[in-house]
């Protein structure tokens, strides 16, 4: 089926991997969207680039393990550990890319859970996670002295495909942040608001997303992320987990304004998934970033991308302009009114 | 761009508006999602199908005012309780399809959030809201005697594309729950595993999701919801707060399987936004379930598809097949391993 | 067995219910705890006193019943609304003081949980909302076309003794809110800080909040409530669900500090529980608190008491004397180092 | 003030570190809540005592250091890493009992989050580790050739009073769980009901705390923590983030129930704070767990606690004899009705 593609942009980079202009394909039948993403981008690259930072990476599965007694579980936990390097071996006997990073052990009564962290190169890397843990429950099941009751490969505490509030106490895909320094000028300029005003609606909404119990507090990442990760052969289904994180805005000493996103849990890739399909291959390579070697890149380049939109949309709210695109849209006769 | 789609199906639905046998179109790179959904849909079929029920819709937006004292704040509430009918008709003077449904009110401070909140008839309704609102904030600015130092259209407490506690409390766009009872033989025979072992699944997975701190607990509905809605023309976006709820599975007296969805947070529509687009409507069309009439019915086979979804994931984790279509997709060229 | 007891204050309250200068007993074996909040009560009335407003009161009970399938959940929800004059009758045929609210439902499958909610008249009313709740579940039991699998009186929808994000988008108990404008010179002479710098903690501690998955953003208004509930002979378990809200502080226009605290959820009474014990009565009647007639004030009472250990707290860590108190501890003889 | 003390035991705890059979001193004003303890606890004794287990410690203290750019955070991050062993040392020079144990990292923006986890002995620990942190902190500020604009030594991000999801991913104080296999017939003889019926509630009650968005799902804690915590001189402020944790139970293929309860967030110690105090050290003494070399026993009993509390409140709501208690306390003449 076909969807449309817009391109936000240029949106320039400083990051640790993504370094220049980026123009950002979005697929997304609402054109507002990508024209507020663009205003963003616009902006940031106006004032000089945001500066990003790939903070950490790491995609976990977390088989379970179920047995008669804690008594068992701490058997089977000091055998585990003995046999670390061996489930590492094991593991990474099963992929090319993949490297084993750690293990989180999560109890409760007779119940483990074995949380295994891998990088996973320039995938998002669940299949390669999951052949890899697969290897060491296998590995598990033959030769624990300590037989559970029953096991399964993934027991729902690895985050997969859902927001959850542990992916801000270590990471899940990649971790990254990316900040801004605005003058009040452009500010003014571009958004037709202050610093302070749009500071005023930062404290309001992150205090609306708290009371409503989101985690995190953010306007829309949802809205860049999805958009990107149609356009780009990403896992759509992982906008859930990633669409979690924290906006911070603040006046500066000059008059200005910082603002800051932070994003715990980006399931990105440059290889594998969709990325091999042509359209959305093509989508990459607009931004230079198709293949291996640009997973870190690609992940900056997400993170700046949910700065220009929150930057848009909370200039939008604060200047009032929030409904004109709604109304447009809703202006266009196969719209419902 | 072209995203390729599959069809799962036929999914049985004896819903209070769905009712029989739909395929469901499914735009995903993963075939073996498609495959993972059909082998659900068809088991719930073979049972019968699955019992679905509308229980609740609505579309909110949350403005915010800030006071200069909490004083100022009772003021302004007690106005705004006098004004709710003149507040109401303004509202639904922007609109033919929406309703104002209901009003709550937090407050924080000296600031107040004032959630509005809408029937949108077949349309996901976000632009029918915001232009609803906007008339509301705009007859509040004018005629209110208690004028804040500031509002926002929007202050984040409405759960616009984020997953929110709240979402439980009420509803967002579309609260739907299905059911199923599956016999025995048929978990065994389709799936093959137990219900027992099924249940023992459930149990530990649920708790893994609350040991994640993830809101509601269940499995991948996001998988299902992001595939569906990229189909048809829905906002995949919204997949971030749509894809919260619970599953809940038990065994039943007879030996078989009890299983129910529960989703309060689903952004549907069978009108406007991306439903117009040729392939989206094609897509809808497919089900019988394009344009008017026709949004709670797909609310409900929406539902219906997260319930086939977690059946067969948790049968294939069970039975110890989950890995394997991640191994066929490892050795595809492709893919990285 | 005996709790050394201190008192803060005198704590101007200008509020809806609570007017005039309260000395606040605190039982606390940390002296330092003490002086933290008598320094924020003394700060609050050199000030002028805080406002304080209590926004709702209701208690709830939330019996659970689990039907066969949804479309028998939809029919006892049917004679559930019929009935609802006759079920609050009996429900108010069991008490004097208690008072039907309101009756929320949720749903998941073929499970129902009715949320009944009470005011509970100056008792903090939880033995109140159980046997009215308990008087109408044997009515449904008795009289309902529609019976249940099984049910149960409580079924841990009703946010007891645990915080809950529930209590943000209603109430549970008591929900006040406080608030203070303090002159920029006050903060110097008595803190020995800046209103700006708090207002830098507040964001800082505020995100810390969110990062770390708490429900509400706030300091410790554990600290106070511990203390305050023992002395006053209320539900020191309470404590888990009453020590969640949100606390914000901004800069003023004139150089000042503004604060605010929102407790959604204290559960706090007059009469009734520990309060007719000799000691608790007698810290209550310092407060001119003791009997029927009281506990809106004293809910008021409550969340300024909060406040003033938001401010000590905070203006403590800015100051760099947060160490200090707990070096005087650690220097005593009985306290290990 | 006088607080009345009940006892409930005797309750026999096979655990890692706590043998035997303890009388447990509640401090609370309700009779009937150390009445339903008691015929917990009676009944774990009677089936052989439960198991229990410490499973990790750590208190944490958590300085926040705020930068001009995320370039700064990452320089300040590299120096950290290097100084790591002085930090350790400037910490434990404070301290005879307390150890470093570990240091996580949070950043979010320019903002970063030193958690500082320590073990503190047989103490409780919060005075010891602020501390500790205090040393390093102002290490930190002599020698770090980064500069913050601002530091706080807790920026919100320890869990210090308040719940939070990061306890159930690593530890805050200590981290216990205990599990009990009930045979049938004892759950009928003494709770009036059966193992499967409990187990029906447990499932209903677990999703009713999953849809009021509560931190992890269990029933009442908070009441034995609360009557626990006074009696033997902990920190009561702290219920407010040890009542958090996991309880689940099972039937068992020979018709009994398997019960456990796991919780991450004990701050409990058995020398320093208020267990110095006379009628406090009794209460320790009358379990033989006062003073040094008892703080991890004393872990297991207050978990063991929580799981006697657990399985009387669940027998009672099973068999209709939740609301008696309620009643008997509603008949005495100083309660309101």
């Amino acid at each position: 089926m076909r969807v449309p593609v817009g391109v936000a942009g240029p949106l320039r980079v400083n990051g640790l991997f993504a370094h220049g202009d980026y123009y950002v394909p979005l697929a997304t039948s609402e054109a507002a969207l990508v024209a507020s993403y663009n205003r963003g981008a616009v902006l940031i690259t106006a004032a000089g680039g945001c500066s990003a930072a790939l903070l950490d990476e790491g995609v976990s599965r977390a088989p379970g393990f179920a047995f008669e007694t804690i008594a068992e579980v701490g058997g089977f936990l000091g055998w585990v550990a003995q046999e670390l390097e061996t489930l590492k071996k094991v593991a990474e006997a099963t992929t090319r890319y993949g490297r084993f990073k750690d293990l989180y052990i999560n109890l409760e009564g007779n119940h483990v859970y074995l949380i295994f962290d891998f990088t996973t190169g320039d995938a998002a890397g669940q299949n390669m996670v999951t052949i890899a843990t697969d290897a060491i429950v296998k590995h598990i099941e033959q030769h624990s002295p300590f037989k559970p009751k029953y096991c399964f490969i993934e027991a729902n505490h690895s985050g997969d495909k859902k927001a959850s509030a542990q992916s801000f106490q270590r990471v899940r895909g990649k971790k990254v942040t990316a900040e801004l320094r605005l003058p009040g000028v452009l500010v003014e300029k571009v958004l037709h608001t202050t610093p302070r005003m749009m500071v005023d609606y930062w404290r309001m909404s992150a205090l609306g997303g708290v009371l409503s119990g989101t985690l995190g507090v953010q306007g829309h990442y949802a809205n860049g992320l999805a958009a990107l990760y149609i356009a780009c052969g990403q896992d759509a289904a992982c906008v859930s987990e990633s669409a979690v994180g924290v906006t911070r805005m603040e006046t500066t000493d000059d008059g200005g304004l910082y603002v800051a996103v932070t994003l715990p849990n980006l399931i990105v890739g440059t290889v594998g998934g969709g990325t091999g399909l042509p359209s959305q291959r093509a989508c990459l390579e607009i931004m230079g970033l198709a293949g291996a070697g640009h997973a870190r890149a690609f992940a900056e380049v997400t993170a700046a991308l949910c700065l220009a939109g929150e930057l848009s949309i909370i200039g939008a709210l604060c200047a009032g302009h929030f409904t004109r695109a709604h109304q447009m849209l809703a202006r266009r006769p196969d719209r419902p009114k």
